[in-house]
């Protein structure tokens, strides 16, 4: 057998929290893979809302999903999804981190990925999940990757299960995960 | 969907690793629950090697796999593996901490526990797995735990894989899994 990598135990998970119809969140759009994979699993029926600061980002989303009539891409800041959002979501996901292939000094930010974070806790269906892939190796991203351990170590065990996958014995900072599932309402 | 607790996930890495007719250790026979459970994976072709140096616990194994003919109970340390095992083996497993409805006070240590699963990786096969599940809410598990992850964590990437799967918000340290994977034999 082969240990789960870290991206496909990812999709794994989404996989398995998405049904047909949801709404559901990429919070970091990027190269709109992940925009792509859960515009696939949400169908026809479904939404997918994708959020990028950066305008590059969103072309390549906008080019990768252009036969997909179930997104919604907004360029503009994660930390104002519950301006756009408004239903339940099934899921969300986060690739923290810069751009890859773009410009490495813009990156996600501790205040507004809490921020949004949040916002998708508040909006997800119990056995939802929010999924946070966390890159630390750039500069900037211990402190994010701190921040974020910090608040989701403190959501409620009642109402919140928070798995961390993690390969552990790799130099350079490889990314991980957190999974973070809603048990109850409140 | 619903995370997969700890110990669900451990036993779906065994199945994923174990092959009929491996070879296999469980090094804290305990209550015998591993130990059936693996017996059960290698079938008859295979074997377990169960460990346990309290008498209540091996005995309480035999009980529970006394329909089984491929299993080698030995009342001993698991810091002497190696001086019963010499063929290659599919997979290890690890309990750490005390036997459950036993003696509290008599619990795994951290040199005799080190040395149990470097005997392990060095008998195990390519993509075969050591599983150590760690409890450290007892007294003198946080030294345990502190121990093995020093420990697991220097493993080289070019041979192994580890991997931590780790619920982080939950009170009263509950356990967590670490998996080791070879991926080369050196």
């Amino acid at each position: 057998m082969t240990l789960m990598r870290v991206l496909p135990f990812t999709k794994l998970l989404l996989e398995q929290a998405v049904e047909a119809g949801d709404h559901v969140i990429d919070g970091t759009a990027g190269n709109g893979h992940d925009t792509l994979f859960l515009a696939e699993l949400v169908g026809e029926d479904g939404k997918v809302y994708a959020f990028d600061i950066q305008a590059d980002a969103i072309k390549a989303t906008r080019e990768r999903v252009k036969d997909f009539h179930n997104v919604e891409l907004i360029h503009g800041s994660h930390a104002e999804i519950d301006q756009h959002v408004t239903s339940p979501i099934g899921a969300a996901v986060f690739n923290l981190g810069y751009l890859p292939k773009g410009d490495h000094s813009i990156i996600t930010k501790a205040g507004s990925t809490l921020a949004a974070i949040s916002q998708c806790l508040h909006l997800l269906k119990v056995h939802g999940i929010v999924a946070i892939v966390i890159y630390s190796g750039h500069e900037g991203g211990s402190e994010e990757r701190d921040a974020v351990m910090e608040f989701v170590s403190q959501l409620p065990q009642v109402q919140f299960d928070v798995l961390q996958y993690q390969f552990i014995n790799q130099q350079h900072s490889p990314p991980f995960l957190v999974a973070i599932e809603k048990k109850r309402i409140k």
